[in-house]
């Protein structure tokens, strides 16, 4: 548990993250959501915002004056309708509130919060919703460059969204098998740091023998797979992924062009050459576990994969687990609407482990529970394969 | 046919009423597409200024340098793919090209333009191909309107367009019925000034007796119709009206609102309290067509419509008709790329005849055939009766 | 108008025919529903059976029982719910009630039709709707055609009908061009003989000059249309036609199979080799006017058709005209439920003239107005140019 | 595993029990596929023969003369396209090979199986293969039941199947919670007898303390969820269920109707009353979590399930598990064909426990691995809890 110094600068310097990460944008790159999972930037930026002013300041903060009641409720992700006869709209058809208004309403709040923090001393629970909102905002922060890279590297233009973002950290080492022996272990987050709710309940696994690769599968690697014929052959696909990979025609990870006969990458930094020793990323769960049929080895569990996390470098890539994304055996939704934070999403996902280059700073750990549906592919994903 | 010096006018004035639409804009405003046929306000601002690039100044300006080569194509209307694996994209995720750089694309065009019709003595095809581009820019200046209505109005917070934009002229004069007999009638396009294609070949046409109201139908009078049940009689209505009615929840025009017991219309002045005495306004065919039922009354044909046009005053409402968009008797589709421009569309939309308080000036005229299905209701359309 | 008697033998005759052409039939055959404007063949027998007890028996018969009220009113081709949370469902999942139940229920009706014809001097309105009611089940006896071929053509076991059904009647003789010439022209139905409301209201029409085939595109001719590569080329098709084109991968009429390099047809007889000479069928109304356009040629207008018909044969394909299907100038719904009989179906479709190969005996005439929408081919479509 | 004359007994009264269970149709009910997930009679009777005929006698019958080369590979469940031009339909749309047809089929293939069976001495491969047949078969017989009920229980006339088939076995005894305690417990089919593949690899789980009810939740015990308004509370659900439940205007489990105020529930022997003490069936993993979240409990796990099972009845509805469908930590995928049996289905499932009444006869067991999506509901499922 922070202390609310240490609160107040993690607030700081999280709020300004995210400004940091707009702050190559044009206004228009605010506004678009060409899919549905992929948030206008602005929305995100007032969304985390909104938390901020309902579940802090409104309930902590003597006489908060809202900053304005009429337009940022359209910030609640769980707002369905506002009076009679208004049209339910996406996101992304939303061209009000405006970037400056709410690079306004940011201002407001955070300079709200830090009075708020500066000049009250406040009890255990209000810091624990700072604390959350902090971390709430740095996901955020992890969406805004998935989002960012999808409505840009999807423009058939491939703007770059600027020069110096790492995408690709080369694993230079050569593949080793680490092995774990058969026993209990216990999972699950073992100390008072801020972790989500779906981490905690310390229990007991049994795990049998298994060994696990110390680097990431490569492009290089999965430029094999596919001249292998992996995408065609049905034999190496859950039924579910066959008929996506033909609904969409998908036959490379994404972001992936063949440009005169050569693999070309949209990154961060524009259409670029493949580098060949980076990890593949953007793939969905039914690739990498494609994949791993294809090599006869297997996806690691969220289990082993926490367990022998000590003995590898992670953090480049969301790696994909055979597990479902389902609540640990003393799993316990919190009270009120921060409950419905993470429970109410495990159902059809899989855990991801790790973090990537996108996380935000002291925002991963290993008993993070990443989970996204099988065949999503804007985050930066990954995988390690066990035999 | 205009001369070159009034063609340099016509440019000029299109040109600039374009931008003064959209000095009423956020950025932002600029960038969405909430639904397929609203297209974003920059890519109308774009693609009426790359048509005059590709079709006049690439063929008849000597050694016309590109603005951008590499981008101005995102403004062809018709084109699917770009190169290898790139994804199709709707107009409304293109944050790219920016607002700034299509203003920038439509300075240099029309100073370009100007080069050329000030210093060059163009022939005939060059001056249709130059006075079709106003006429497109013009058209495309009435979509503006009726695609940032769309963005702003289905907006939940309504923000307004401007103070000043007339929606709503009154037809103070009590409704009379104007006669016309029986008899052989001249249709078409009769001189040499600009017209469409689909306006053209001059032909009879045997009208039957009929006659029609000097005045459209009023919200006053529609609401007696939704008063009287209208929406809920399925006697009333086609049988894809209804299906239409069913699935989209129709129960009023668009853009009506009740609040508090009371009718408020979104105009682009905002959200207002609905003037009774203006003409009804943003229905479909259908709603026009189940009226008329309910009257015990029919819509015009566009024959009959563009015979009677003397005698009534229009111009504030596109005014739906009975006709099926259909070619003339000698409709002949001009050659080449303009040739797409009015016969590909000739199905499954009806005629509508008039012009709006949206339509540029000098741009409609009685034998003008608009055309929209019949679902549609998001231009300023209306109609009038016939018995 | 005819006498009781005679429509006691129309009644006859009517009830008959649909027996026999069910009579080819398996059970399983009566029960499916490929597309959804496709019914079960038991659906038509049990709807045309249900409209004689509910608008005649019902109304006319003293003390009529019927047949079995729990059941009948599936046959309802309104019907909307039965009862709480009953599940709206495609008549195509509807195994019951069986064949046999329904062949007993049109047994019961058409034996107290015939008492009730037999024993008791009806009035002109009672008349009326025995008459509009043999013509109902004929209009199905088309469509129950219609369904059966598509039934059994997308079967891939490609089960033949029977052995009689005569598809392919061959216009032996040179395309000549028959002129006519322009002038006021009387539409619509003359004589007091049976016809629908939407043939009625004599009325005036001015016709250009114009000269029509008097014979039918022939499957030979098609083939040069495709040959041609007119299923490629983009501005041949309207632009609803071309995304038709491309979802469905429409690259030839309907029931043509290329097989070892020859064309073949899926025929009520069973898959048999393409008959060159034969007029083209299974085509939309967009293949129609596409071929029209390559030929530089058009389609008749439902006037011109009915004006010209006297100086060619037809009947052997239902022939795509260019007009709209729309109400006559006088035309009025009839009052009541059978008012919904055709003036709710008229927008987006297009008017079809003349009659089939699967058209009832005495159901057609000159002045009939057939309509589907513009992609539908399950019919035996076909059409002749007019230059 | 068997000896051949013991799979000789298995396979008689497995053929036997397909077509007892068919006696009660109509051929009709034979035909229809009223949702995608619920397949045609006809088809299950063909494929389960099927697989017969091209697993054993075409691998292992000497000089076996096919049935009939030209129709049976329409039983194949994975064809995808036969020859050029042939649509892909689904399987309610066809008509042919009638029933009678494949009655046919069945006894020739029976009786060749059979001819088999008695007069060649088959090696363990062969062996292996017909009883995967055997209890492919069976699975169809559950299937059969589901899908009768779900074509027969969607009918607006809602007929009966039988009188006899008994669905709601009463668990007449009290509430008691039996207790497991903590520590490692072997998971997986341990003996020599039939089992899947995905049942295979005994291995050693851990699980904590747990307490889990001797009896279903029954019907009385749901109701109160439904009064207490468990399905308008969104914090009970998951966000796909809420979605589900909204699309889907989801109040009550599957085939209840509430008729005059009372509860009825369509079953095989027509629409009843609702058993009040009977377990509650067709409901979704969705609801049975939702109410558990309800009742602050959980589902089980389904090793928890497995480890518990020998102290409470099992066998009158299939129960949700909490478990998603993933591979034991062994499991290898068969070879071959039948290698697709279950490993491609394991993603986005939840695993099923126990068998149900419409289990066929020695066709479950405790470690038996079913699964079905979160929101399906047309098989016999139910739930118990644990705390």
């Amino acid at each position: 548990m922070l202390s609310q110094k240490e609160l107040i600068q993690l607030f700081k310097e999280t709020r300004l993250d995210s400004e940091k990460i707009c702050s190559f944008l044009e206004t228009e790159d605010y506004v678009v959501q060409p899919v549905e999972n992929v948030s206008p930037p602005k929305w995100h930026l007032g969304h985390t915002t909104w938390f901020f002013e309902e579940f802090v300041l409104k309930k902590y903060a003597k006489d908060h004056q809202l900053f304005d009641e009429n337009t940022a409720y359209v910030f609640n992700s769980y707002y369905e309708s506002v009076g009679e006869k208004v049209i339910r709209t996406n996101r992304g058809n939303l061209s009000r509130p405006t970037v400056a208004w709410i690079y306004k309403f940011r201002e407001y709040v955070t300079k709200e919060m830090l009075k708020l923090l500066q000049e009250t001393e406040l009890d255990k629970e209000a810091l624990e919703v700072v604390e959350i909102g902090c971390h709430h905002e740095k996901q955020h922060q992890e969406l805004l460059y998935a989002d960012i890279k999808y409505i840009l590297g999807n423009n058939p233009l491939f703007p770059k969204y600027n020069d110096d973002f790492q995408e690709n950290l080369i694993e230079d080492f050569d593949r080793e098998w680490i092995d774990v022996s058969e026993g209990i272990y216990k999972i699950g987050h073992k100390t008072d740091d801020f972790c989500y709710d779906n981490e905690k309940g310390v229990h007991k696994k049994y795990l049998c023998d298994f060994s696990i690769s110390n680097k990431l599968v490569t492009n290089q690697e999965f430029i094999e797979f596919i001249e292998a014929g992996g995408y065609s052959d049905v034999l190496l696909w859950h039924a579910e992924a066959w008929d996506w990979l033909e609904t969409n025609k998908i036959d490379a990870p994404s972001y992936w062009h063949k440009i005169d006969g050569n693999w070309h990458q949209y990154t961060l930094n524009g259409l670029k050459r493949l580098d060949l020793k980076a990890p593949v990323t953007h793939i969905s769960y039914y690739e990498a576990f494609a994949y791993a049929q294809w090599k006869e080895m297997r996806l690691p569990t969220e289990e082993e994969w926490e367990t022998a996390q000590e003995q590898f470098a992670w953090g480049s890539r969301w790696e994909w687990t055979e597990s479902a994304y389902s609540p640990y055996p003393d799993y316990k939704k919190p009270e009120g609407a921060l409950g419905e934070y993470n429970g109410k999403f495990m159902v059809n996902q899989k855990v991801l482990r790790g973090g990537s280059v996108a996380t935000s700073r002291n925002h991963t750990r290993f008993t993070y529970r990443n989970f996204f549906h099988p065949q999503l592919r804007w985050q930066f994903t990954g995988f390690r394969l066990v035999k």
